[in-house]
């Protein structure tokens, strides 16, 4: 008898939030699904590891079904390195993280928890998928995107990803009729222009919340802002080798022995 | 009269850490001097940025000297951001970022908070350098390396450094009759093996630590690891487009229609 396929689900909004139980709700009718995920949300934290202090994990039973699941104190990054050394008793055969509430698309790809545990999953060898929905309401719809996630995850199970890779997979905020495909994109050139809200404290004491505004500086047609824009989901293929190797050449002119 | 080059200073160790007075008394040498920089440690939080909770902002006087210093409670992401929006009167023309108690080579820049100041100033258009010692002690010497740390800032001064990209750089701990010079390399695969250090609380509740060891996979002789592993200081250009552009075609031929 084949095993069925072991899949590893995590997010960084947390284990009770409605994204990731749609994730699961999916996994489960493509193989065996094991859940571990923050506590609590860590959106923003980019690819923290928490090696000042101390990680608790901890078993919980939140929605039926065979999956097992464990809620874990530490960060996205944290809950894929636990439990692969901790839960699993084999490598998963797939790491899914999501279906984040908002958008990784673009640069944002950098500040992800979402990504990050898809990342670090990549780093240890294993097939990795992040999800996100262009909706950050707690209350968004996931209903047509887990078809999708669905057809996305066979794909990975049957044909594997590249090597050193992760896919980083965005869905417009569309309802199904509207939605054109799947595509194949690659990031696009984009930045947050920050504004910061500065108050005072009743004490007196400035303090600043980040607020800020997504800029696309990418006319290109073959990125996933395009791609989402026009009602395509996108589907961009992440490598954590992070050299810049077509500009080597040009360093090795400058004058490092002056 | 040219103005001098701003330059922008920060940290993922803290303000008062060592290895960013090191990199303060440097860049005194090459311009004017504005440090943002963490009021406390923020090791290992990759590019995690405060989103969730508010920032303070502290004018502080550590070292004698014309530069002005900011102490902020965010992450060095954080730190980029403020002082680009809220301190700076004009664009940097340099940020540097360091100097880091202790490796940021091959797969560790992806925990870095180190690169992440770097890569956040990147994103923004400013050119950027982290800077590395291999040596995680609160006292390592940071004398040899402030040579090389003000021969590299000159040069990114003068020629720019190239468009979306900034610089890694990490010292081996030698002293200077044993460095052989400074070597532009790739990225090494490399990982981390973890292992979780598993105790229990007074009160009988597991927790975790997270240990590991550092493995390079890479058995090239153009990475970082093999620069800091035979006397040579690495300079990685480090990108932020993650897109592995040579496997969409592969990803082209998944079946997404079925």
């Amino acid at each position: 008898m084949t095993k069925r396929p072991l899949i590893l689900v995590t997010n960084d909004d947390g284990i009770t939030a409605p994204g990731i139980r749609a994730l699961i709700d999916v996994m489960k009718e493509l193989g065996e699904v094991v859940v571990v995920a923050p506590d609590s949300p860590q959106s923003g934290m980019g690819h923290a590891i928490t090696i000042d202090s101390m990680l608790h994990l901890e078993r919980v039973y939140i929605d039926d079904g065979e999956q097992e699941e464990y809620s874990c104190s530490g960060t996205p990054a944290d809950c894929v390195k636990l439990a692969v050394k901790e839960i699993l008793d084999r490598r998963p055969d797939l790491c899914v993280s999501g279906i984040n509430h908002g958008s990784n698309s673009s640069i944002n790809v950098i500040y992800s928890g979402t990504m990050s545990a898809a990342l670090e999953a990549g780093i240890e060898g294993i097939p990795a998928i992040g999800f996100s929905l262009l909706d950050y309401n707690y209350n968004a719809n996931f209903e047509t995107a887990k078809k999708y996630v669905k057809t996305i995850a066979k794909n990975a199970l049957e044909n594997g990803i590249p090597d050193q890779v992760v896919l980083n997979v965005n869905f417009p905020n569309l309802p199904e009729k509207d939605i054109k495909g799947i595509k194949v994109c690659r990031q696009a050139k984009a930045n947050w222009e920050e504004e910061f809200d500065k108050r005072q404290s009743p004490q007196g004491k400035d303090y600043y919340w980040l607020t800020g505004k997504f800029v696309n500086l990418d006319p290109g047609e073959d990125t996933d802002e395009w791609a989402l824009e026009n009602g395509y989901i996108s589907v961009v293929p992440v490598q954590f080798d992070l050299t810049a190797h077509h500009t080597i050449s040009t360093l090795n002119t400058w004058k490092f022995n002056d």
